[in-house]
Order: C-alpha cells, then structure tokens, then sequence
C-alpha cells in the first residue's frame, strides 16, 4: 500500500485453509510491521528471533501466546512483547479467527 | 512492568490536565512502545525523528495525524507509519479522550 497513509490494518489479512495467513502492512532495515491471521485451530510455533524484539498486539478473536513452555490467555486488545531471544509462538483455541498485528525490530 | 507478560495498554495511560501524556510500556535500544493520551482539544505538535521510523495505532478516540501539512482523520483501530524523517503529529479533534500507542524502531 501507499505510505504513509491511515489504513485499517484487518483489510490486509490473508487467511489460509492450510496454515496461519502473512501480510505486511510496512517494512524497512528498521521496522516491519505484519499481519499474521489464524483460523480456529491454527498456530504459530514456537520460534525466536536473534537482535529483534517483537511486539504482538491482538487485533481481534482469542487464543493463547507460546512463551518459554507457558501458555498466556490473551484476547482482543492485548499486547505482548517477546525480546531479543525469547522464544514465542501463537495459537488459536478460539471459535473464531484470531487477527494479530506482529512488529518487529529490526526487520529479521 | 514485567515482561514478558500480556498487558491490557489502556491501563498504562498517563493523562494530564495541561498536555499530551507519555508512558512507556517496553523499551530497548531496537525498539520503543508507548502511549500518547490526549484530552480533548490536546495535540503532540508536527516533528521527525531521524533514523527512526514510528508506527502509530489508534486504541480509542478519534482526531487527526497531521502528516507533512495535511490533516488526515483517525478513529479507534486506525494505523498510520511515519517513516523516518516524515514529519507527524496528533490532534483530538473529537469530543472524548483519545488514545494512540506509538512505537517507535530504532529507540530515538
């Protein structure tokens, strides 16, 4: 898309029968900004990133956060920052889709 | 607070009487999460970061970003990214308060 503009970040989302949907809504050496879109049952593994810090912030639906062998409840509205290194994932145990903004900085 | 846990960002918000209010929620040298709360009629004057870009999510509220002279409306849900050196600033135009998560890549 064309920046900088004012964008709704939900109509970006890709979702796949197969395996959680990727977009992204901004990327530069600095700061990538994505979507990652999950259908009930679907799920991100657990996964680090080296020198990137990443900040998750559920935009809608309900599931848990994967972080270092917990599992944290989280639902629309919240945010979750995993560091440099923190092992982290995501997976929907909702009824419903489950639409998370990921940040990440650097880009990886 | 501590990481990494699941907040609710909302709670985190300093409102002040006489200016925009500031919070930070995470910060490292890669990358800095915070909160911008403004009262009606208070607004965060046109600036730019060099070297960093900043993403700007809207959590409640409405008014406008102010983007290179223009004035582009905002409500609850909407994102914009300024990237580096793209001068930018809020407005509450609207008649509650309005709350923005800013996050900032590299750490200014």
């Amino acid at each position: 898309m064309d920046h900088p503009s004012v964008i709704r970040p939900e109509a970006y989302a890709e979702w796949r029968t197969e395996k959680m949907g990727k977009s992204t809504l901004f990327e530069s050496p600095r700061l990538l900004v994505g979507l990652n879109a999950f259908e009930p049952g679907q799920s991100h593994a657990l996964h680090a990133h080296a020198g990137t810090d990443k900040l998750y912030h559920v935009l809608y639906g309900e599931g848990v956060f994967l972080l270092e062998g917990r599992e944290l409840a989280m639902r629309a509205g919240d945010v979750l920052v995993a560091p440099d290194g923190v092992p982290h994932g995501v997976k929907n145990t909702g009824a419903g889709r489950l639409l998370v903004m990921a940040v990440l900085a650097p880009a990886p």
